[in-house]
């Protein structure tokens, strides 16, 4: 169960706060996820040399670990960021982009699962079930699977990692394994526009920053992404003009719109 | 000679069966790709790791390979993703980016001509005079010479090489080194927007995913990118705008449209 | 100070020659700096691989050093692209992207500060005063401290590197350690696209190809810069919707607009 006043105080938190992200991710997203962690009042970072990753995880809010365009040495990082998270109490949010697509995607995601333990796994119905090991290939990065399909290999994969498991779709789901929160907040056009689901990876971690819980902080980053999306289907009817105004939906969005389009 | 009627077909056969375009591509234009690839219908992955190249090619309808920003170990899956395309029938199409620029540029696309041997060569014209050793330097990854006056390296390139070469400009010329495709439609701030002809080459490629004739798919991808110029041009006089309103017309343009702005 | 009349001169020899801008700066902001360099008249070309190094920046007019996301063999193009640069005459323009927020950064910073020796450096207050060694360390890479306070760091920066030092902010500030312009323009909404700070270096490269002066290049373009912002934001009241139309500015901006919203 959302609540709406804590979500309107996480995102009014958020805001003053303006967290430093840390983000490894694909080179598709990085300028999106930059700009919508902008927009929503968070400080971006995007580094991946192993050198500098101790350093700069320390200085962060929460870091997102994105494996939508791999090599060696970025696994490499992406191990040694979440550790060093982990060891310093920094939240860390995974996206395994693509995972079921190709095995050095589904074998780096279980490494990071078992090795980092993220405190979120975040991905669409597809690569969720890819993880659960369901039994299916993904075609690529976009959901071939139904969220609702999905949902018990989340729960399943929540429960048996310890990680909350949030599965975006036309419904997105929460799971910790046992509760589910359900968003059907959300505009169809967000599939429409490429890195919506690595942006909801990236606002999860921003929400994970100022609130402690990792389900009511993904379920928190769901919730503000679907408004937005609507807020910005508004005025929009096709993918450049929407991711325009997605952005500046991020940007407005406050206690009032999220009232006026709150469903849960 | 392009047809109408088939390019229409075509175009509503790419929606239905929303074919994985696998990129390898440049850092600069992986974001505007992927959107107009989702905004024409494709569906983008962009992966590079040596590691995974056999596993995703094969998944996919057709494969990019772009050189815009090169370096040793994606030259590498550059050729082994083209391989493996080639043995599993899947049509490559090779964006030669600031060829004549460096000598790595040129070579690399000698080499990936030579051993991969692409269904597709889409370059501007200085990179495809450059390619056919026309003798000169070409200015960065612009276009310093007509379309018209590579026509005839663009025709012995084909000739002496088997691909098709789609030659971007005002005017775009395909060519099988036989026959000769024209493509009037286009508009000036197409040149204003960084990566139009790598975005060319990914629609190239997923047109070549529904239709098995190279020179075909190839000039109902020029003709579309045209069209969505125009389109995009009613409603734009800058840059910023104009790329905005040119996802939106990939995403909104079909047979009406194409009848509406169709001037072969 | 600025020259109302040498800005709006250098502007148009800009759009006349087209220079090519050579640049090797980070995965995040490649896309619009491409589009920005593009806008204003200038044509980029990105370009990393050490192995053409030597011949792309022979064929630029001006080269940009961004440390935005940075590895090895990155630092080592970095390193060989710019004493290329300056044996050949070739300004150089160095973005300390995060200095100050890890070793690696500041140390890169330093090592290209002392090996090559930029015509400009060019950053935010925090980056310039953690590389003037001002004991502090940097939020990631926005700006955490006034550009007034970093006025005195870029004054000795500046006399004891002999690079021309720009600091963006609220006021801009250039100084080669002795004069320092000043440039008010500006709108809020660029604190709040990612990139801006990089676009501001790449554009000051633009200028730098055309006006040999350091200090005045620097000069024009924060004042260009700031311009276009105060232009995109009368269209816009968010960030999405104020980067479209920040690319619209720079491809407009002319003489008559300069005149019309100068301020020095």
């Amino acid at each position: 169960m959302t609540d709406q006043k804590q979500t309107i105080q996480d995102l009014e938190k958020l805001r003053e706060k303006a967290p430093l992200i840390h983000n490894i991710t694909n080179y598709v997203v990085m300028n999106s996820t930059a700009n919508a962690l902008i927009s929503i009042g968070a400080s971006p970072v995007m580094a991946h040399a192993v050198e500098e990753m101790e350093e700069m995880v320390s200085i962060a809010s929460a870091l997102v670990i994105n494996i939508g365009t791999l090599s060696d040495r970025w696994i490499e990082a992406m191990h040694l960021a979440g550790r060093t998270a982990k060891k310093k109490g920094i939240p860390v949010v995974l996206d395994p982009v693509g995972a079921g697509a190709t095995s050095l995607r589904t074998n780096t995601t279980k490494d990071l699962i078992e090795q980092v333990g993220p405190h979120v796994i975040s991905g669409n119905a597809s690569e969720i079930m890819a993880i659960a090991q369901a039994g299916f290939t993904t075609k690529g990065v976009d959901s071939t699977a139904s969220a609702e399909a999905a949902l018990e290999a989340a729960k399943e994969l929540a429960s048996s990692t310890g990680s909350v498991v949030s599965v975006s779709g036309k419904t997105d789901y929460i799971t910790d394994g046992n509760e589910v929160d359900k968003v059907t907040n959300g505009h169809h056009l967000m599939g429409k526009v490429t890195g919506t689901g690595c942006t909801a990876t990236a606002i999860t971690a921003a929400f994970a920053s100022v609130n402690g819980k990792a389900m009511a902080a993904a379920t928190e980053a769901m919730t503000v992404m679907g408004i937005a999306g609507e807020m910005a289907g508004e005025q929009a009817d096709a993918p450049g003009t929407f991711y325009t105004r997605f952005l500046d939906a991020l940007y407005k969005i406050d206690g009032e719109q999220i009232k006026k389009y709150w469903k849960q």
